[in-house]
């Protein structure tokens, strides 16, 4: 396809040394924008009209735009729309974008047009006019590669933005979440297992149960990790279906068919990911279903990190009037004014993080529903709290590991002493005896401030009988406290009668 | 197993016809109850201590209870720790409770304790009364059947009431929920076929767009309905495992090896759902993460029915002042003072419904990270937000298909009205004639007050090619507006040099 | 006014005998409706067409309707719009609604128009039928009294039920939330009185932190409740403004000049509350602002009440393994399987009600955002959310404080033994040895297991000044300590060098 | 109190111009800091340990410790704690952090430890090193001017961290939020006189109503607004209180009496603002009550500005195909394939902020409950998503104002099309003819395609009855219409019989 009236592409580095202003069009007409950068009117625009807060349109975003600019420039190119000389230099741009090479360039802000069209003109504008600069053009001229009519080629901020959404989402939760969530279950189970044999008292309503092993505990925060980040990964996969192809209201107008799926098709194959065209366009624009229902899991990890982060700061509390059967890492000093004080603060941090989760969710769970017709334009919002909420949890997770979790250590004789101290292993007691009569040993020890033994005996229960039933390694697991037949006695064998 | 000894079991029907008051007595000790109800103690104090606004546990939790008591004690009496006659008893109450019949009989409020345990002992006093009744015995006597030993023998609240907040919840999901959003789903579809000719505006940031058919349009919703259903289909099968066989704390003291899977089987086998018993009962128990993650799921559903909702009361807004292009039925009179206007009010309810299990989503959230140490001690919040926003949502899916979607109408005058005066067509010239120009059409037709054919016109684009291009049919596929090869135009003939 | 031609009202208790069904009539056509309710066609339409869920709007709404209409007709009647006949007449029953008296007249549900126009109408018909019935007409005839032209005159749905809701709100949170926070307030108060010497050690992170007195912890709790009451105090007078007067859109159309002030007026008559006409009717039917103001007023008490309940379910956590500073009331047996289990039933309940009403609140936000031009017609789950945090948080503040608060005791042994064992007094030597020589005295009492005592002594701490300045007693007020002048050590006098 | 001794403070300029690191000290130990940079071992221990995600404590809340330490400092100095030269020099450096001249200084994470004690030393260390700078010594030496001894002196992170939080909320939400609220609120009410003559039909259920003018219309925004912001407001006084004197538990060891008053009387002198110490300093440090109130105030505005933001975009649909009764301004170019398009983008843009501020006030809801026994340790969410909150919405509410509000223009031709098309001024003849007869009319103008006047002469209305009672002017305020007295018809004559 090339031929002699091949441009010649130069090799310059990216940036811009000029100063002062250029001129830059679009449909409203003139503005000035700074020299030193690539971007155009409609980006500058929104500069002006959208300076809200501190919060920027996350870089994934643009770097997945990379992968669709340069897709839909190589599938283009391929069809013969676009010169081949052209969507190659538009694929090389964009993936001057995917390096982040090009980051300082997309400044806008979330809190723009609800489609993300600014942020889609903007990286149409900055590979335009670097494509320009490459070509040794004029910057804004918009010629020979044209924004809209080349960068843009094939595609709409209708159907593209929102793919970038699910790029930019199921990679960072690929690359960074799912992996710290691995690594701290793993840790989890480490522990896990190292503590398999060390009996304590359970807590039920924070009042003393029965016992169970710390190997126990440790394995339900486990499992509770691994059941929800299972349930992510399964999430995470109805990001895979992108909208592209479908245009301004996803009848795919100003695509040829089959558009859609080859640019799909290139963009798994430049991810490494599966991403296919999503099967109804319609519902891909016009909602954000597969963004919201990943929100809510990865919110579903907010019940059991947590618990995990909650537990581990009581376990830890004290020193000397708190539970204190864990022993936290001692990372910092914990106040200005108590000397040697030592606090939870990877797990307070944890229990922040976590609300913030809920809140972010919360927000995309109203945006994902108001979309109206044939597009969701409350797109920023919900993108840029779902990023968020990976990020700060991806990196917390790490953090609580490598903080807390890996160097927790037991407080052996605190242990020890709480499970000697305990009175509710009477509930071993009570298939021998029945219900009742457990109760009012129970009930007697705390009255007369006795132990479990001595309430039991004082109360008629033979030393025998008490030594062959409470066993707290037995009362670990079902049936080994030896009382699941009938003929221990006269309680259960009236039953016979 | 049933022996002479066998005591003689009455066919009496349900009902107490005492007067006054009963005395019943628990580890607290003595108290009475009315005489014409078959609880005890727990659930009379309970009732004391807990009259807490309006909100009394979902009657589907003790249906679910009835399944798990009559399980357990067959698998008791298979094994001996129960004389068959009493398992057959207690199972044969159970069935009452299965059936509804017993219903009066649970009055608790939602709001006690976190564990359940108070309707659990409800369920266990209600059977063993109502069993002693059956056997001519003495009413809080808790002889031969005992609430404790043998009805709730092997179990715990802590394993029971989560196991049986996962069959409440399944199984209202499964028969009243997902239907409903099945027959939605086709009944919207069915519009989209009957629909699929009828070209119509499309609008994006409510503001005009290209057009699509009302086909496609209505596509959309169904294809969200579609994901969104499978979604919650997919997380309801979370909650086929129970943590039956864990009691206390989840080791499963005082119930004998295997008890949990041997109870499962038979819940499994008695409900026709393939139940079983969780493999980390620690985290079964610790955590309603599995409820969590439904309850988020069961949220996902806003997402397309409050945009579905939203949509059509949009479109059907007017009738002469709006947008009016969908007719809705006339169900009632729509206003006290203005005579003859008719509202959108399925769609209202549906809106509000929706928002509804927002809100109760967000309690699930919060109340399920809320665990401590072996238990999740925010039972009752959990389900009953979970089975409320079910029920509501299962009642107003229904009524939104039959009474909204089933009765709309297409006002296709106004739809070929607009379809006329609508500018965005030119988007199909785009690609002819750049980006650039066919904004200044636009602009143009606004300005001028022109349609877009005259506008273009007056801008120079021959009749011929609009012709060619602006044709609504072929707006709605891709390539078909034949602007997809470069031969078109000067402009696109540009990029060829 | 009163005539020969006023007809005579009979003196008939409420109730119909008629069995099978009647004949009503609206605008849509004729419908049957139960011979044995007052209700007419659209209560009938609203039934058939609204049969959601099991949430039936609340009966204070009715009740605060019964106002509305009694003042309505008076003012009518005054003005010579409605023959006083009339007006008394419709006065009469609507005072039958106001005490209740017709409450099983009113099924509607929550999930219902946005605008509560069903429920308006249902008041409307039922006051005309019951009036019909007075004078010996036929039920359903409309004749001589009209559920619109006569009950309902003046009036719209848009300016009646908003002003319902207000009425609703502001008097259910005046008669029965707030007297509840007020004794829960004063009960706290109390005790904090009672045990205002007994020192107990502090804790911040949950770790040992200084002394304080229990009763200034219990002062906080008390503070806490004296703030958000206070507030709540204020936000609900922003209730007493009043849309009535605006009928269908604000404009007041078809009420006469001065109609919202009458009517105002006589509803803070009959009310015994400052009700007055809102100053802009447009933004009163359009939105819901004061009532959603209300909702976060509610919602604010949830921070103290949720804390409250924790700490004291903390406090309270043993017997032998936990806290257990605190004794709670044992109300109830705490678990099924453990015998003479004491649970802390009451913070539990009381956490999960905070739960549901920042889940309430939720809801309440979105919808309150949700309206459109004239009308906010999401009014319906914004009245139910408020009423039932209303309802749930004013029985749940009562039981706590009655089954909780008032019960509580003080474990003097184990805040005694805390004390003792607690190394963070050593706070109190920072003045004078300085941060970094005491927080070295702290870490070695905790790495060789030493008391504070111990520790300070073999770090080089005088006795005198050891017990000079760690006098648990003094660390519990600003200065008492002794060491806030600089003349105590070598470490402060190096300042003045 | 300045003596011979009293060291030579130097004029250096902010700034280090070492390199490589410089070692620091605290109670764990040594640790390596990067030596162009004042921060001590606290800070860095903290960027290591919490290098979570991009969120960083804003400076707001280091501007407002600089008023915290500067006060402190001095109120130390006068009562001669400090020697005056140490209290002048701390005061100085805090001067600096006050007017951001340290900003860089002050690197740390959100997510820390949930006192804020990180936070807190990061000032400390600051001022600590940067005033040694200032005297000559050697950074890292704490001497002489000491970050806990002297900088921190009389103070806890648990009293000063939840003072800035106080200091730096009322501070931007009365310089920033207020203002901008305040001139959106004017532009409002001026756009509501402007067009205070204008008719336009109203909508109620997004269904034709009766008419109101576009000034009415607006009126309400305005009003919405204004009682928002005086919400608002009043809930900032509660940010005057400063939990300043508390220190470590709220019982104010190691601080003076009187202390936390001098130093609050100060802060109130050194801001203009009317802040005072607590009076319950427990409920000052272990809650964040006040916070949460003004988070919910903040919330409060949701609802009116969505509103508003909303109902401006429905307006504003079109141009041919929605309502489009009013003009927004075409601020940039919406679409990247749809030329000319023109969309609501300031309003899509306030909606989204609206959503995040739920979302943002969720999660402070969820944390303010969360403090346990002397301490609420969610502090840093807590302020980091109220701060973001003011910053968006006041930025929003700017931009909405400027862009979008101010050159909004009517369509008048539209307006005034729509009126004459409506049936809904059939309500003004519904007290002359009845509702019936009116919803009848209402019908038959529907059914059979006719205007109002046509289908009520064809029903019977004379003309003069019409001309007299339907005019629209007339229809948008109370008795205008001419039918509140009873002579007017039959109708209301029979009323008389």
């Amino acid at each position: 396809m090339a031929t002699s009236d091949t441009p010649q592409v130069k090799d310059l580095p990216i940036g811009l040394t000029d100063t002062g202003t250029r001129t830059e069009t679009d449909s409203i007409g003139e503005i000035q924008v700074p020299a030193g950068h690539y971007w155009g009117a409609q980006t500058q625009r929104s500069l002006i009209h959208f300076d809200i807060g501190d919060d920027r349109m996350p870089k994934e975003i643009y770097h997945a735009y990379g992968y669709i600019k340069k897709a839909a420039a190589l599938v283009n190119g391929s069809a013969g729309r676009l010169p081949q000389w052209k969507a190659d230099l538009i694929a090389r741009v964009a993936e001057e974008v995917i390096r982040g090479d090009l980051d300082t360039e997309f400044p806008l802000y979330v809190w723009q047009t609800g489609s993300g069209t600014q942020s889609n003109m903007n990286v149409n504008e900055v590979i335009s006019n670097r494509a320009i600069q490459l070509l040794g053009g004029r910057l804004g001229s918009k010629d020979p590669v044209h924004p809209n009519d080349h960068v843009n080629m094939g595609q709409s901020s209708n159907d593209t933005f929102v793919s970038a959404m699910h790029i930019a989402a199921a990679s960072m939760i690929e690359t960074r979440l799912l992996p710290a969530l691995d690594r701290l279950q793993q840790a989890t189970q480490t522990k896990s297992h190292e503590w398999e044999h060390v009996v304590k008292i359970g807590r039920t309503h924070l009042e003393d149960a029965t016992p169970l092993t710390v190997g126990q505990e440790w394995s339900g925060y486990a499992a509770q990790l691994t059941d929800a980040t299972d349930h992510l990964r399964h999430l995470t996969r109805g990001l895979y279906r992108l909208a592209i192809g479908g245009t301004a209201v996803g009848t795919g107008l100003n695509a040829p068919p089959g558009f859609g799926d080859d640019v799909a098709a290139r963009i798994a194959d430049l991810t490494g990911r599966p991403f296919t065209s999503a099967p109804d366009k319609f519902a891909a624009q016009a909602s954000c279903d597969a963004l919201v229902r990943t929100s809510a899991a990865i919110r579903a990890l907010v019940a059991p990190l947590f618990k995990f982060a909650n537990d581990l700061r009581w376990l830890g509390s004290g020193p000397r009037t708190g539970l204190h059967e864990l022993i936290l890492p001692a990372n910092e000093p914990g106040s200005s004014i108590m000397p040697g004080k030592v606090n939870p603060t990877q797990a307070e941090a944890m229990l922040m993080v976590a609300i913030q989760v809920i809140g972010n969710d919360t927000a995309v769970a109203i945006a994902g529903g108001e979309g109206n017709f044939e597009l969701n334009a409350f797109r920023p919002v919900i993108i840029n709290n779902i990023l968020h909420s990976v990020r700060i949890l991806a990196d917390m997770t790490e953090h609580f590991r490598v903080y807390l979790v890996d160097g927790a250590r037991l407080n052996t004789g605190r242990l020890a002493e709480n499970l000697e101290r305990s009175i509710m292993m009477v509930t071993a007691l009570s298939p021998v005896i029945g219900y009742d009569k457990a109760a009012r040993i129970a009930h007697r020890a705390l009255d007369e401030d006795l132990t479990l033994k001595d309430a039991a005996l004082k109360s008629g229960v033979s030393p025998e009988l008490y030594e062959r039933v409470v066993i707290p390694e037995n009362l670990t697991r079902p049936g080994a406290a030896g009382t699941s037949t009938d003929e221990n006695s006269d309680h259960t064998r009236r039953d016979r009668s």
